[in-house]
């Protein structure tokens, strides 16, 4: 696909200043980019790597509007990069229809337009929404619903009764609604509690590789509208993930926890059970929370506590052996002080 | 399924308070519990709730005997909560018979009312115990053999000549078998260890999603009876899991480390290789543990250590800036004493 | 398979010590050989299992050539075992040819010897190298480029344009080119950055089970010749992993971040974006690292730090309480001193 600058900018909405007419084929990063190609400046070090660059053009915020390059003026160059990623993606391949390789069971419903490529389960009672999109080797199962434009890629499990809302995008290998971990100790072992609940996952949200979200025991795992998970995340049973969530890779989240609107969590967190992250919310990778953290607050390390105590403590942590060292001095000039006092008394006496 | 109150009574061998022609159609949680469902008291938080709740009947252990409401009153209410959870559960959806849009090799052994759904391959000379249900999307690799009524939830991969015992339940994504990581630092790189071996898992094992289980270098990865495993657990090649153990989700256990009984791992634990785990040590969520623990252990942290060790040590953590400082006006405080002290010897002379 | 200990002494290029006829059938660890299989010392507490093993003979280094048992005396006996086990190892079973049960899209590129088993997926344009084997399950999409004798076990999903190198091994449940993790945030929530890039996966790499590898968000994700990956590694869009890396299980990755040649992580380890691992760089299992590390260094901890730095930290570290106890003695101490020698200098004026 090419287009020219001039159409780029109006695209935008932004300044143009060059050549309208110059031809645009694709966007890439400003090292990678060739003459053909747009590219943008987001940070300051890539500001540096200008005079490097092949790119035809560039994205920049009025900071760098007199940039001797042909430009495109915007307020939010990341937010045009997004935008032109999306222009230039090549569209995603749909499988054309329900393929004869698919395993569709009587007493699905169908939405138009619908694609469920070869080798896909679909369980009866199943209701997938307009252009949904199922990509092989994934397991639908009975009475599952998914709604419209939602996108599942290859080998995606999403076991019965669990939904699915608009708009989604579950990643590979991603494990929607398998049995929460839930057990009655006894004297012949762990007795099983069945899991009778399911796994809601709301509109725009996105699901990312492996990641695994257990079926609630009773009532529902909820996943709020505009999460974003990354891959190999945990999801215990009876979670629930607040609306426009980000959750880093490798995060678990232990049965029941609740977490607020917007809550961030870095990469490999843990979240203990039946606790309460409040709206907003943010915490360091590899963070343990082990109790509620009220919202707006930003916690790190294991067990979290908040951020700026933590850098404190964290910044003194170095220095143990030093302390360590200057306490064992200490004890030994105070004991000499002792001594000397001791006899300086007994001399005045 | 309706039931009676005075039928869950008898099922439950509880004593029954309230009209035993009840009709009870589910059981859900006391905050969600609906008129014709019944819920259960197993926590003092719970009791506060049951004004408010609209369940038709609870099940409470004797201590809430006079509750003004309908009751079951039993020992153990979360044991019967589990008891009729199974009573209440939908039937696991198994395929009938074997379907043909499997691929099932020639020389495969197949016991009394195996399941095996569209879309599963089961590799040449595997052997299928009476009810085993293979779902969609499923590998059974050759010679693999699985025991009687055991379950194998969709997208599963089990690798050639493994074995899984009686009535094991292994969750979506999981792979079970693929090779340990096992290299020979070489001057071209690494030489591949071929890993032989193969994995055990013994009866009434439950696998959770995702879980990556390795097979053995030489002789065998083993997991014990009654095991259960959370989602993405990794077991390295030739680990040793004891009967009944716990290992919640996200546990990473290294190579020929062994778990005695009963062992529970909280998540994201790690353990390091070639050490063990005495019966019932218990580990807190994230730590590590990089050295044997005798038999009925707790310990917590990384590098872990006895339980209340390290709850004394992490209450002195945040102390440390505190520390730091008083550490420092202590020294001006003793650097000025012995000035004084100094003075004084020299104006007593 | 049937080989004289003749045969092996002569495959291994080691030196025969005892009957050249004798039979050996397989290999095994020192404590499950039989006496028509050969085990290998390669730890001295091996060496004090022999007089209890029944193995038929043994491969040891020239220091315990002295045994009184069958032995194959190599310099590197770690390495002749890893060679053994590959001359015993059973042929991984390919299926022969591409099977009628695979859905192979028209304009697909098939080399010599292709192995397709039942039940995969290959996309249009997608490339297949010279005794590619492809087993159950797999999705292969559109444009993907497969090098020689490259294996991918069941399951395994390569998305839309990756490449994966010649003599790799890909484990099943492993994602390659998963979308990365990339918003732009925005009032009605997060925007996708649609991720443009690839994965590209160089020559004679192992990849894990369940391992997810996301596509670069422009150019590529890379994992470098000979990197071995473990089960449930995360990597996030283009990171860079240099050749002959090893990444113990459950390691994650974050975005651009750059691992040099040889870098060596531990299990569960955390790598923040955008920085740089040296060539060589090792990371204690658990370790968080932050900031770039240059060559050569091993470090430890979260954040991580100088392994020896870190080891005397901790060292220190369960000395808190009691260095917390001294510090509020001392301070005693130090106060009733003071207390003294005010009394001291009064009483001497």
């Amino acid at each position: 696909m090419t287009r020219t600058l001039g159409e780029l900018a109006i695209f935008l909405g932004g300044e143009l200043q060059g050549p309208a007419d110059l031809p645009i084929e694709g966007i890439a990063a400003i090292e990678q980019a060739m003459p053909r190609e747009i590219t943008f400046i987001t940070q300051k070090r890539f500001a540096r790597l200008v005079d490097r660059s092949q790119a035809g053009a560039f994205i920049v915020s009025p900071e760098y509007a007199r940039l001797p390059r042909p430009l495109i003026v915007v307020p939010h160059p990341y937010l045009a990069y997004a935008r032109l990623a999306a222009l230039f993606a090549p569209a995603v391949r749909r499988w054309p229809g329900i393929s004869h390789l698919a395993c569709v069971e009587p007493g699905v419903e169908l939405g138009q337009e619908v694609s469920i490529a070869p080798l896909v389960f679909v369980g009866a009672g199943a209701r997938l929404g307009d252009r949904v999109a199922i990509m092989p080797g994934c397991v639908i199962g009975q009475g599952v619903s998914i709604g419209a434009d939602t996108l599942i890629y290859p080998n995606v499990t999403i076991r019965e009764r669990c939904t699915v809302g608009r708009g989604c995008i579950i990643h590979s290998g991603a494990v929607i609604g398998a049995d929460g971990f839930g057990f009655v100790p006894g004297d012949a072992g762990h007795l099983k509690i069945p899991q009778l609940g399911t796994v809601v996952i709301e509109d725009d949200v996105e699901i990312g590789a492996n990641c695994a979200i257990d079926r609630g025991a009773l009532g529902a795992t909820r996943v709020g509208r505009g999460v974003k998970m990354d891959n190999l995340v945990h999801l215990a049973h009876n979670v629930e993930v607040g609306e426009h969530a980000l959750l880093v890779a490798q995060v678990g989240i232990a049965g029941s926890a609740k977490l607020g609107k917007g809550v961030a969590l870095g990469g490999q967190v843990g979240v203990a059970g039946h606790i309460e992250l409040g709206d907003g919310v943010q915490v360091g990778a590899q963070s343990g929370v082990n109790h509620s953290i009220p919202a707006g607050q930003t916690v790190s390390g294991s067990p979290a506590r908040p951020h700026r105590e933590w850098l404190q403590i964290m910044g003194h942590f170095p220095k143990l052996p030093d302390l360590y060292q200057r306490l064992k001095r200490l004890e030994q000039t105070v004991s000499e002080l002792s001594a000397r006092l001791k006899q300086e008394q007994e001399s005045s006496k």
